[in-house]
């Protein structure tokens, strides 16, 4: 039996719901047989954390545990690893943005990000951030995206964000969905000054590598038009023929299988039905509407362009549920999945 | 029993699929016990239009049959009345855009707007118009919301585009969603531009007013933040604060149930669980991705701020489908259903 791939999991903000649903689905047994895991946190966090998810399941008591980064333990269900941070967690008040807070989610990351690369682990899986917090403690970044980039050398055009929807409910005939952004957090007008040609290449490239991997095989892509009715030949608009059907062409050239542009009001529930397995996004909201309508709580983020395999939850940190235990851990778990996977493929 | 509201269907653009749904809808019987309908369009066109829809449901043959504009007879699945335009229907090639077709398709709408304001109806139900043959007959504009504006001597600015979600599959706890368009048809960076703090008022009082009429009971409405995150707290985009929250703030003075700015991503999956009734979007595409994923074929598009009442199918003219019989006639029979109850709640 092949050695399976370690796992590093991340909280995000302490006082959001990431550790709720670190532990919640720490107890899924299915996910222990395909990876090692283990959280990089705080023992006393992850300890109230798996005491307040414990009403949510039938499971026998989990046990928290401290490891060391090199520690090759296989983990299992009943005892939830912790590979410790500094600083500790602040167990002070939840469900609202501290430096504190901010403090220990950056360096979990960080932390998590650098035994990677170290060959400590193949992969990190995050939880979810609180922005001001993060800026309260220094780091002036939107989000793990940036982050990450930033921490691995690279500029923030040089890594693109990704949506992936496994198959599930509503997406009858389709093997999941991946939806990248070629630009991300910035305004709306920001936005649209800042699509290039280039821009919109390098996330068609990035997409289809990435469901590749995923899939197994050359995936179907389709890019979204910027403007409504995808420009109306040239009326509501002009990005399309400017910049969107000359990338379309140059990727085809490159020999990819995708389209475009396509209008985008429409192109969403056509690949939902199993028409394209990814679609390139101009701006957040046009790729980030649609994934949340198909499946908020299955939703995976993932960071192409990376040296790195980051998954992540596609959710904030629901300040509003913290510490009931009820929060919804299929995002974790499905970004724990595809993390598996693309270990898998890596090696 | 008191009398039944009559409506006038028009089939858009002969060369799509709108005589068909035209023409499938009229065998729903359900749709005739509320309503008298009629179609302004040509007896030709119509018979073909029955014909080739004749193989989608084992109803007795339908008859068609020509009536003059102040005929009160009621309509039955039986027999589908013509009140016939001038030019007749090309009934050429179908399936492209060609200026005859334009020409039938204005010619036909505008007929039907002429009838109600002069009292021969009580409301239009219209099919899906190609806008490359209406600017090919000389009509340079997006749409029918346009077309009907300024027909009835209004600009632009005095109407607003609501798309119509009746209740339905993935929409458990919810009445029916309807979405207003702040700006409408024209390119994303130039809708940007566009938004001010009227506009976005003007939208929320007319989507009050349409959704008390089909609810029966004042809205709970949201407004869409344009920036992602709802602008991050000024990070990405000041429109939020300087544009959205104003607006808000006034409606509320004005006694509606609103909120907003909201992030737009996770909105319209909170409002098709049943939060909200009504939302408030920015721009074209930020309100027909999520609709159109919700249900294509059931939405209906209703122009508010008409002195007419007049909804229409929310899909295009579908020229790939054209002849088959087989088009979704869903949107068509939501559509009539919701002008019948426009209709009743106006008198």
């Amino acid at each position: 039996m092949a050695t399976l791939p370690r796992l590093l999991l991340t909280c995000g903000d302490p006082a959001g719901v990431g550790p709720e649903i670190a532990a919640t689905a720490w107890r899924d047994a299915s996910l222990h047989r395909s990876a090692r895991l283990r959280v990089v946190a705080d023992v006393a966090l992850m300890r109230r954390a798996v005491r307040e998810t414990a009403g949510t399941t039938a499971m026998a008591e989990v046990d928290v545990a401290a490891v060391a980064p090199d520690d090759l333990r296989p983990s299992t269900p009943d005892r939830l690893l912790v590979v410790p941070t500094e600083p500790a967690a602040d167990l002070g008040p939840r469900g609202i943005a501290t430096a504190a807070g901010g403090q220990f989610a950056a360096a979990a990351v960080l932390a998590a990000s650098r035994l990677v690369r170290d060959g400590a682990a193949e992969a990190i899986v995050t939880g979810p951030l609180n922005k001001a917090a993060l800026a309260a403690a220094g780091y002036r970044v939107p989000g793990h995206t940036e982050l990450l980039a930033r921490d691995c050398g690279l500029t923030d055009v040089s890594v693109s964000m990704m949506l992936w929807l496994p198959p599930g409910p509503g997406m009858h005939h389709s093997d999941g969905l991946g939806v990248v952004h070629v630009t991300l957090h910035m305004g709306l007008a920001a936005a649209v000054a800042a699509i290039t040609q280039s821009k919109i290449e390098a996330a068609g490239r990035r997409l289809h590598a990435m469901l590749e991997r995923l899939l197994g095989r050359p995936p179907r892509l389709a890019v979204a038009a910027l403007n409504p009715h995808g420009g109306e030949g040239g009326l509501f608009g002009d990005e399309e023929s400017r910049l969107i059907a000359p990338a379309v062409q140059a990727l085809v050239g490159e020999g990819l299988t995708i389209e475009g542009p396509l209008p985008a009001d429409t192109l969403f529930a056509r690949a939902a039905a199993g028409g394209y397995d990814g679609i390139v996004a101009e701006y957040h909201d046009q790729g980030h509407i649609p994934v949340k309508l198909l499946g908020m709580h299955r939703a995976v983020n993932i960071t192409l362009g990376l040296p790195i395999i980051r998954t992540s939850v596609a959710h904030g940190t629901a300040f509003d549920l913290v510490g009931t235990g009820t929060a919804d851990a299929s995002s974790m778990k499905a970004a724990i999945r595809a993390a598996t996977l693309l270990a898998a493929t890596a090696r």
